[in-house]
């Protein structure tokens, strides 16, 4: 998607250690208008496949998610990661590695909304190794959800994640998947 | 905002230790058209007060915080919890006890991305000890922003958040106040 590749360059820097760093418009400062040009085109590759709810993890992918939601008129369902008080009774549960902070953590989702019957699209801000989806996915599969598909802003190409989502089968639609970063350059994989 | 009350009546639940659970629509699983109309009861209340930024904390808070930016136009930022890679450089940081995770946590927020000239509305989805919202201000001070007003969808009348505010003479607005609760009633605070 063109718009986000040129925000991404103009916008975007290049940190040691192949990070991508985004967070003046889309991770920690975010451009709502932009998330709705993205929603869109979330909204024209996946309306077809009927989704019933959007699904992603905390905490930097619920902004497009929900902005996303709204243009599908669906309900937005975040997977919490950890333990937390305000959860009661049945629980999915999903074991991921978070490269963020080093760490396994366990994402969770209340067994009361999810379930058999819905028609999953998962959206999420980034993806790298996939972990993050992983886990989302495979909480999907335990509440005998459908994965309908998989909408990402930055995909990172460079590493396995959505290398791994496709060869799965899954319909993976990734608005800018970066090739190559260093701090001078930046190159997007040809659509 | 009657709208709020009585949906909390109809789908929220009162666990032990005054748990006010609203999971099925606010801050698990979110019903956006929900947000939407909190959004615009948001900028009755503060488009007087001509924000330039919307200001959450990381998770809950940051769908209610988008649909709101959404509505007024703004950006929305998002405070993170602990330290993340993703963040180079400058941070304001305040420290805060999370009773969710009965510990204590560091908010940050890049300093890159608020500054002297910024009117800050605080938006939340929830108000109890006001241990965020405490930090979140507390952040906006260190950059010589104005907080301009505080948002949030519920309060807790009974814990002391929402009084320190007021006496601190912030212009806060709760959409529903809720002044005592257990497992066969909540009552709400008059409007």
């Amino acid at each position: 998607m063109k718009l986000l590749q040129d925000r991404i360059i103009r916008d975007g820097k290049v940190l040691p250690g192949n990070i991508i760093k985004v967070d003046g418009f889309l991770n920690h400062r975010v451009d709502i208008s932009l998330l709705k040009e993205l929603a869109e085109e979330f909204y024209q590759t996946f309306a077809d496949d009927k989704p019933t709810v959007i699904l992603t993890v905390e905490a930097s992918g619920i902004a497009l998610a929900a902005i996303t939601a709204e243009r599908f008129g669906l309900p937005m369902l975040f997977a919490k990661k950890a333990k937390s008080d305000n959860i009661e009774g049945g629980l999915y549960k999903s074991e991921i590695f978070s490269y963020t902070y080093k760490k396994a953590v366990n994402l969770i989702v209340s067994a009361e909304w999810l379930g058999a019957g819905d028609r999953v699209l998962v959206i999420d801000d980034f993806l790298a190794n996939g972990e993050a989806l992983r886990g989302v996915i495979d909480i999907a599969h335990q509440a005998n959800a459908e994965v309908v598909g998989v909408g990402v802003a930055v995909e990172k190409g460079f590493q396995p994640g959505g290398q791994k989502l496709r060869d799965a089968g899954y319909k993976l639609h990734s608005l800018a998947i970066i090739e190559k970063a260093d701090e001078n350059n930046i190159v997007f994989r040809e659509e």
